[in-house]
């Protein structure tokens, strides 16, 4: 299997991407196509063992789309981009699936323009694992659109659903709508026109779930729209953010209070980790045609390989075609 | 001063209603008329000593409205209820506020009824204090509107900034926009149209933050609307919760773990109290044309007390006639 991975992309980009190149490629059956500059990457390579650096190779590609770019405007401008020749390696079949740690937004455009979306999906959504009490369970939309139809957070439920049987080995996965009330009467308009449509669907839909049901794993694929989505994802982040500082400043306090903090800071970087979805492995753009992982900007090298490893359970998995089989087309009746 | 305080609403009614009367009656400077069933409620006030009974009056009220009614019907039907009665208080005089735990639908639609919207104001918010590695910030709202438009949220950051100012007495407090991103060009309709609302308003608008910023103090009032406020604000108790039970599970890995567990537990219950709302001494309902105080439906004697220094503090900072004074009204142009 061939793997694609964006070597520009990313704060830590060239150096931290190839790092878990060779890592993934040690640990992995998988090849790796490395694309970016080859005088920037090639002596990165060097570290690699002889056995792991012929299951990476270089693909050219000249110019890098920067965080802070408009997405479009850069996918226009810059055609030899990494992220824009990394999604054509796809499409062309020279490559399985593609991974990337640069600007979220080219990769979606990226993806939708070079791979398409899947027919019957309007819109991709970002997926993301949201660790519980109860394992990872699945949280989506996460950011790739600001705002959203009934019908689609219908189609993330059912791509979701696809997603959490196939990839995370949830069988017949609970299905539930992110709200401010367990009751159907409860909501904005979005999810009240979007839960009759769920409860129609062949889905296990179980209805609403609160903010504060997440952690507790009461559904294994959770439906919101992706401004909700990602507000709730980085409050997760800057919490953790918070709760680490305020026991690391513990540690000024006593000695006591210093081995405390040492002892329980395990756990609470434990869900840091995890709810940083970069570090849990990288979060799947679903609705594309093409297994396209997205990593958080700040991704290093284990981030890299962890989503790698994604990448290459979603080719195995065939979630795609999964996807495909499970949503009706275009021309069907929705 | 006179508060009116339900004490028939809430999980733990009366008894902890009660008990937290008492206690306030005995630390700050107030009366309180204890709005119930006189037969439910003399009982529990045996235990108050004699100088702090003077200070507790019981004003009968024969219904009670459920958690799980329907705050429209209830209000119609229940003429008599605690909730109702409470509120009358505050209208003719009797008292200057109004706290309850009893159903926050309920209490909203009788203030919304009995007290009346300050004018200008189109829909009420519920604004809770979260805490943060700079102190107290406030978010609002977190659930009076499960939808809002433009000049909803513009209102919420006008009494926002004055409630900041008045009671929590943040000078010249800085507003910010709950969004996906930092750039004026993020987010859905809804908070790109109230960028610019908010920019052209006599506020100090910091423009967006995201959620990951929320606990670093990087703005005194962030404004959102009640849908994503309020998912927000239980994931965050949830998270608490799932952390506090992680760490607890560590307790029966080994001894080391069980002593970094109780040393860490004081950072993170702290955080948690604080989280809840109840806790943290109950959420005003701005809006409204009077102090009328929500607490968490499972608040006890302490968060009681609490809640009825907050009512004590908005009635002396006057917060009510500084939003009057700082909101443009009907026939003003806005």
């Amino acid at each position: 299997m061939r793997i694609a991975l964006d070597a520009m992309g990313g704060d830590h980009a060239p150096e931290e991407i190839v790092k878990g190149a060779i890592e993934a490629a040690s640990e992995m059956d998988i090849n790796i196509l490395l694309v970016g500059r080859p005088e920037a990457i090639e002596p990165l390579l060097q570290q690699a063992p002889a056995t792991v650096r012929k299951r990476i190779e270089i693909v050219a590609a000249s110019e890098v789309i920067a965080m802070d770019e408009s997405p479009a405007t850069a996918l226009r401008k810059k055609k030899d981009a990494s992220i824009v020749v990394a999604t054509r390696l796809v499409k062309e079949g020279k490559a399985e699936a593609l991974v990337s740690a640069g600007s979220t937004g080219a990769q979606m455009a990226a993806s939708l323009l070079g791979l398409g979306r899947i027919s019957g999906i309007d819109r991709p959504a970002i997926a993301t694992i949201l660790p519980t009490l109860e394992g990872g369970k699945l949280l989506l939309d996460v950011g790739a659109n600001a705002e959203a139809k009934p019908k689609n957070l219908l189609q993330f439920a059912m791509m979701g659903s696809v997603y959490a049987e196939k990839v995370m080995g949830i069988s017949n996965p609970r299905v539930a709508l992110l709200n401010i009330g367990e009751e159907e009467t409860k909501g904005n308009e979005l999810v009240l026109s979007t839960y009759g449509m769920l409860k129609e669907a062949p889905l296990r839909f179980i209805g609403n779930v609160e903010g504060r049901d997440l952690f507790f794993g009461r559904a294994d694929v959770i439906v919101c729209d992706g401004f909700v989505g990602n507000v709730v994802l980085k409050f997760g982040e800057g919490m953790i953010g918070a709760l680490t500082k305020m026991i690391k400043d513990e540690l000024k306090n006593s000695r006591l209070a210093q081995l405390g903090a040492l002892l329980a800071t395990p756990a609470l970087r434990e869900m840091g980790k995890r709810l940083d979805y970069a570090e849990y492995g990288g979060a799947p753009l679903l609705g594309v045609n093409g297994v396209s992982i997205i990593c958080h900007g700040s991704s290093k090298a284990k981030a890299i390989k962890n989503a790698l490893r994604v990448a290459q359970q979603g080719v195995e998995e065939r979630f795609i075609q999964a996807i495909k089989d499970h949503i009706p087309g275009k021309g069907d009746p929705v």
